[in-house]
């Protein structure tokens, strides 16, 4: 039977608990708790290391792949010219780009360092830093994690443009060298994305003191344990890092929609000329904007999601601290490490990996992908089941029917992999022709763009079904597993549960350097294809190119998926995280007198409390209105493309006849100049909302804000990204000549069923490249913006 | 501050509370509440008289409505033809419906009776009726509101054919005399469900001892109270108004938009004849469709929203009964049979307001009806200031700022009223050809049907902004003005603020009838105008008309945004009612000994519990996955008719060359009995989907079901409704000749804007049409279905 409500998720560590009598009587009572086993406390010391030596190891495996790639074959001067046009487009893009988001970081910094220093009193502190001291670490903290976020955004993004000329060069003698060269680029996004992410995260909470452990010996001192402190004080990196993700999703997504949908718009409809017609001016726009959607805009997603699943669950190991260390058992700050060391193991195994990305020439590329991404898995539950062995065996006791601590919360990380499988096979199955989702669409695309119109959405719909039980199903398993490791703390409540969702997402996040390396790996052979075509590449080039974007697609989607699962788990983690750290600062009230202890702690998010009911009303509106504002601005930004597109025709009369060359670098900038004003208004209100939920309603209402705002933004996101996903497959399945009418005669490209799904796979765009993912981001972003802002909500 | 949680919503009536010492300790308090002041006994008892009063008068208005348009004029031969075979096709379908609808009523009251039965023993039944007994009875009352609604159902779609060729005829003549042959007929329908739903609730509560009030003199015996037992005995009801309109919709909404879509494909893309050609078989099964859907389907949605509002109402009536005994205050019970007066007073309104529906030739219709329905809401917001103050203050005492308590709620209830009329225009604003939003989808049409779908698609999100802000707004407003009235209970909870939301629902809830009549105008003026242009009717009957179809169109819109909004307040009520019910099943067993008193009542439903996220996140997918099933099943179904319009083609072929009369009835046979078959599948996941979560996640994550589903329900229907609504009068804009190219020539039909802007108005004809009104249904379902099966939720 569910009890009616569970209790706070800890209630007995913290400044304001010191020296009650409740924890002094749990002190001297028997240890009939479970007791740790033995493991060289040297061993688990020393694990604590792996994570900058795993983080730097990673950077280096990254610059030696960027060598690779750059060293090999940029090919025929006609490919180099092409290559260097979107090189050119991609560094414009990316300076202002970049430009526009710092300014709006330090901004950002500013004021949330201001308000914090302003609110974050010493009666209202979670730690023994406040006031002043403590806005100026979190602005501190937050222009780092968007230091480093925009960084890795930059790096990964220059060589994802320099390797698709390469990538084109490769296809033109070898499948293979071409998959590696492209695979290799992608690496290098990926790899620099997590380390730098990890770096980050332990640099931050290096400084504020986090490995000092020399004060963590008494529970009740929370205070004088420096790394327990630390966590709380990084939150604002966090925030940071969704901070530059959200407008580099949006900014990102806004572009290359707009490129894409505008030269077509101008080109194709209006001039009448071949889509990807050099004439067109808009055409390396739309290249440029593969790079800056897929690779940078995803880039700045899993940045965040790792970033933020770190922290938010460092914020609950100082929690299982307090249980470790009231316990006596020897290595009670392994719990704040583990979050660390497990993502150090996750990296290591992924350049690992990496080797076995190598196939045959025959071979269907996908395999060969799969083939790392295996490895990239069995390697990362062998390293999981070493880091919790080592680190909890010192830190944690036996659970359950007398099985240690350490075996379930291992299993509960090997439900978070086995949760990445799942998503990676869902997407496949829902977006990819083979199945009958796709081809449904393209059969309704027999009778018109209507039918096509709404049985996409049908399966749009559909594909919430399959997500949801699956992620219900994760969270439950993972939480049961937790619970049964017994770490129960004074007040009885069990705090292993909610630790082990936590462990599952780390689990989860362990891949992902390599499952972004196999999303940029899209972009890099989409701009490849191009380049092929636009050079008129001799041999087999466009053949191989061809096959590799089908491939680039179909990984392209399973990222997504991959990344709406993980930001759902690591939302849950992170409102666990709220949970934790806005009862911290009432104890801290109630200790200073300012709240009296009858007003009590926040023991749950009651949405049948009106306020709690009408902030989740408006959080799931949020999802729909923050997407209705992108979608649309992808149509504004279009606009602007098609006048200068226009203008290009009608001043240059020399382009039509290829006597001028258009001005590619002008579209560029105009599509990036209108892309970076269109994102504006969406993320501020993705920013304002739940702050002015939080100051009208109070912090249980951002509680259920964040919650049901977490579960609409996954759904709709589902929706948009695999609708859009099937609506292009479902084209690609028409125009591969599968679709056949009732007399067995092929309906391929230039039948009304093809020009149906066309208008699928349109629709389709802005939702899968726009919205969609910009969800994924807004998820999180509720959860770091209420993180940080917490002290605000509390009056 | 907010407090972390609030309280049960009652914890001191009933069993589990008899001759507690709390209860004692509160009765010699010395009386520092509010003391109600006197209004005579006789005058507040009398008042309860008029709901049987109302509902005769409304079933003999109706009638006397009935009478006055089956007199008219039934227009010349031709006509009459057309309306005969309408009305015939109308006829075979509601039999074969309803018998479907009736089969599935019976084994679904049988079900019902037998788990109540077997699950509510004496432990868990929350009244003195349990067992057998109270399985029979709940079985009962489910089948009398399956029946009432079915009836309502039946009689108001008759009528309504009946009106369509009268109103063609009347339009020969007179524009005012077609607004009123249009609007009696769809008056008839209107009255007879509001009223047939008052009687239905007020009956069977009568049955089940509701009216006895004799034992209802000690707040402590609530078991001795009949009529404070009544309302937990008539749930049955709802459940079964909510199971019937559920299939009602769901069928009559895959029916009217199979049949479109169907006889579309078939005749105009396929066989190229025009749209409504006689020729094309399936022609009159759209016309047939109309009624089925937006008449019958929108009547049993509003007798379930009223029905179920009046039940959960006397369940919260129920609280606001103990404390009123608990004081003293001399008619306790008033707060029982409040929502039936309130209802009744609402109808008699609506009679009266009928005699404003007039107006001159050369007024725009739409003026006409809005005098209606400004009279109706003045006169109910006169009659439940009425109904306010005769009974509250019998009943109740002095709130805040001594203003009595009935002041009050009658301002809640004035809220209630204002939201509704905030709906219309919001509607008005998002779906008609006038504002922004109508036109940024046309414009959007010159560059094809994808970024027509993109636009309207950006537009149905948008809409969700205003309607969550309306909802939020008016629940806030009407708990805050229920919290000022001063209804504290005895543990300190001041229930006032739900029955504040209650009261709001029933303002709103007053104007029904005559928002049904506005709704039911709209199948009879489209009729008319389909049954004027087969027939080539003479004089302006076709201007008069094509007038009243537009005017039509938008009352349908209209009433949708009612039907959402009043389901989201209703749900509210519903859930607190939920809440309610749950907790005296707890006290029962508390009392019983078979739960200890540590394990206690339900006091929250805490989204931070992993049982309820994950039940609210299954919440939110369903809605996805039953709008992915209805979707599907209006595909599935069309496909039924192309072929049997085919076979006729072809097997018929004198029908081309008009010598043979298509078989009309074979098409709306088989149409019939597609819709019907496809109704299962939703229908069943809808109903399942509550119990299954139930049974494994207990009745905590239930209610988080509960609430979250309503939630996005509520939005997703939003978006489908107005996206379909914007689409339609998109087509309809530049069908008008509004449309004008950059040289300012206008873009009318035959157009290349007018072919995009059609693929709008498809796609959004099973999204407004079927999907989303099936949505509003499902939302009430869920809160009826788990207010029935509660007992089974509880282990």
């Amino acid at each position: 039977m569910p009890g009616p409500i569970h209790g706070p998720i800890r209630t007995s560590v913290g400044p304001g608990t010191k020296g009650r009598d409740r924890l002094e009587a749990n002190r001297q009572r028997p240890a009939t708790g479970p007791t740790p086993r033995e493991v060289s406390r040297t061993v688990a010391d020393a694990i604590n290391w792996i994570i900058p030596i795993a983080g730097i190891a990673a950077v280096l495996f990254a610059l030696y792949l960027a060598r690779d790639v750059l060293a090999r074959d940029k090919g025929p001067q006609a490919m180099q010219d092409v290559a260097g046009t979107i090189f050119e487009g991609a560094v414009a893009f990316i300076k202002r780009q970049y430009i526009t988001i710092g300014i709006l970081a330090i901004l950002g910094a500013a004021i949330v360092g201001a308000v914090i220093a302003i609110v974050e009193g010493p009666d209202v502190a979670d730690t023994s830093v406040y006031g002043t001291e403590l806005g100026m670490r979190t602005a501190f903290a937050f222009l780092v994690g968007a230091a480093c976020s925009m960084l890795s955004g930059i790096i990964g993004m220059y060589i994802s443009v320099r390797s698709n000329g390469r990538t084109a060069a490769a296809a033109q003698h070898s499948l293979v060298g071409a998959v590696q060269t492209a695979m290799r680029g992608g690496a290098v996004s990926g790899f620099l994305v997590v380390a730098l992410s990890l770096l980050g995260v332990w640099g931050i909470f290096a400084l504020f003191g986090g490995l000092d452990t020399a004060g963590c010996t008494d529970a009740d001192a929370l205070t004088a344990c420096s790394t327990a402190q630390a966590p709380f004080l990084i939150v604002g990196f966090g925030f940071g890092a969704s901070f530059v993700a959200l407008f580099a999703q949006l900014g990102g997504g806004i572009y290359t929609k707009a490129a894409d949908v505008g030269s077509d718009l101008v080109g194709k409809v209006e001039a009448g000329i071949p889509e990807d017609d050099p004439r067109n001016a808009g055409v390396i726009a739309d290249l440029v904007g593969d790079n800056v959607g897929d690779c940078a805009g995803r880039g700045a997603d899993l940045f965040e999601s790792t970033a933020a699943e770190n922290i938010g669950a460092m914020i609950l190991g100082v929690a299982a601290y307090g249980i470790a260390s009231a316990n006596g058992w020897p290595n009670p700050t392994a719990w704040i490490f583990f979050p660390l060391v497990v993502r150090a193991f996750g990296l290591l195994a992924t350049i690992v990996a990496m080797y076995f990305v190598r196939g045959r020439e025959d071979e269907d590329p996908m395999h060969i992908l799969n083939r790392g991404y295996w490895a990239t898995t069995i390697l990362s539950a062998i390293g999981l089941a070493v880091v919790s062995y080592v680190m909890m065996e010192t830190a944690a006791g036996v659970g359950a029917n007398g099985i240690p601590s350490w075996v379930w919360f291992f299993l509960a990380g090997l439900v978070g992999l086995a949760t990445s499988i799942a998503f990676v096979y869902i997407t496949q199955y829902y977006t990819a022709g083979n199945w009958r989702p796709v081809k449904e669409i393209a059969e309704a695309s027999k009778t018109g763009p209507a039918t096509n119109i709404i049985s996409g959405t049908a399966v749009g719909f559909e594909t919430t079904f399959v997500t949801a039980i699956t992620i219900g199903i994760a969270l439950m398993v993972s939480h049961w597993l937790g619970e049964q490791a017994g770490l129960v703390n004074d007040a009885g409540h069990n705090v292993g549960g909610i630790f082990g969702t936590a462990v599952a997402t780390m689990g989860m996040l362990m891949t992902t350097a390599y499952i972004l390396a196999m999303d940029t790996f899209g972009p890099i052979t989409d701009n490849a294809g191009g380049i092929a075509e636009f050079s008129q590449a001799e041999g087999g080039a466009r053949e191989i190119t061809d096959k590799l974007d089908a491939v680039g697609n179909t990984t392209k989607a399973l990222t997504k998926g991959y990344a709406i699962a993980s930001a759902s788990l690591a939302a849950f983690l992170l409102f666990s995280a709220y949970i934790d750290k806005v009862n911290l600062i009432l104890a801290r009230q109630i200790e200073a007198g300012t709240r009296t202890l009858e007003e009590g702690l926040m023991t749950a998010v009651n949405l049948a409390d009106v306020s709690v009911f009408v902030a989740a009303f408006i959080a799931a509106m949020l999802v729909y209105f923050f997407s209705s504002l992108a979608i649309r601005a992808v149509g504004k930004a279009a606009q602007a493309i098609i006048v200068e597109v226009r203008r290009q025709f009608r001043e240059m009369p020399g382009i039509m006849d290829y006597t001028q060359r258009p001005d590619y670098a002008r579209v560029v900038d105009i599509t990036t100049r209108a892309a970076l004003k269109e994102m504006i208004a969406p993320g501020v209100v993705a920013i304002a909302t739940p702050v002015v939920v939080g100051l009208l309603l109070g912090y249980e209402a951002v509680a259920g804000l964040l919650m049901v705002g977490t579960i609409a933004g996954v759904l709709l996101a589902t929706f948009l990204n695999n609708s859009g996903g099937a609506w292009d497959n479902a084209k690609k399945y028409i125009e591969s000549g599968q679709l056949k009418d009732a007399a067995g005669a092929v309906l391929g490209k230039r039948t009304d069923a093809h020009a149906a799904a066309v208008v699928g796979d349109t629709v389709g765009d802005p939702f899968k490249d726009t919205a969609g993912p910009s969800l994924h981001v807004l998820v999180k972003l509720l959860a770091t913006v209420t993180l940080v802002l917490a002290p605000l909500f509390i009056r």
